[in-house]
C-alpha cells in the first residue's frame, strides 16, 4: 500500500475489517457492560466516525454510505495487520467512550496519526 | 462457570462468541489464502463441529441447529477469554486445515481439553 486513500478504497481488506471492527466493538460493549456480548457496527455509525475523523476527503465524492463505512473498516484494520495498534488498545479506546460513533472517531485518528506511508 | 454444560449454555457468551469465531475464521482463511478476507461462519458448520469434538452429548436433546452453534461459539470465546487459547494459536489450528469443519472441531477439542472446571 502507497497511500491512505489506496487502504481506504481496497475491498479486501474492508471484508476483513468488517470481522474485526464487529469483535473488538464487541468486546469494547462488554468491558462496558460487564457481560460479553456480541454487537454488529452499523455502517450509518462508521460512515459518520470517517468524517468525523477528517477522512472523508480522501475518497471520491458520491459514495454511499456503505462504501464510506467499508473505507473505516480498511483502515482499521490495516492498523492492526502492521501493528499500529493492538486489539486490547482499539477495545479500550472505543470502551471509554460512552457512545459508539464518538469511539469509532477516536479509533479512527488514532491509527491515521500512527500510519505512515513511504 | 463451574462446568462444561454451563459454559455451552451461556447465551451472552454465544453473542460475543459469534463476533469472535467469525474474526478469527475470517484470519484463517486470510492467511490461507494470502489475502484479506472476512466471512461468517454458518451455523451448520459449527453445529457439525461441535458434534464431531464430542460435546453434543453435554447438552440436552432436541436442539437446533442454531443453539448448537450458540453452543460451539460460547465454548470457543470462554477459552479465549480464560487465556487458554490465543487469537494466533485458534487462527494457526484452523488455517491449517482445508475445510471448515475440520479446522472448527481442531479447535474446539483443543479447548475442551484445555479448560478445567473446579
Amino acid at each position: 500500500m502507497n497511500s491512505l486513500a489506496e487502504v481506504l478504497a481496497d475491498r479486501d481488506l474492508a471484508s476483513l475489517g468488517d470481522a474485526y471492527i464487529n469483535f473488538a466493538y464487541s468486546l469494547a460493549l462488554s468491558k462496558r457492560t460487564g457481560k460479553p456480548l456480541g454487537v454488529k457496527v452499523k455502517g450509518s455509525v462508521l460512515a459518520q466516525a470517517l468524517r468525523n475523523a477528517g477522512l472523508r476527503e480522501y475518497l471520491p465524492s458520491r459514495m454511499t454510505k456503505h462504501a464510506l463505512a467499508d473505507a473505516a473498516e480498511a483502515l482499521i484494520v490495516y492498523a492492526w495487520i502492521r501493528k499500529a495498534i493492538t486489539l486490547e488498545e482499539a477495545v479500550r479506546i472505543m470502551a471509554k467512550n460512552h457512545e459508539s460513533v464518538g469511539g469509532l472517531t477516536r479509533l479512527l485518528v488514532t491509527v491515521r496519526d500512527r500510519i505512515t506511508f513511504s
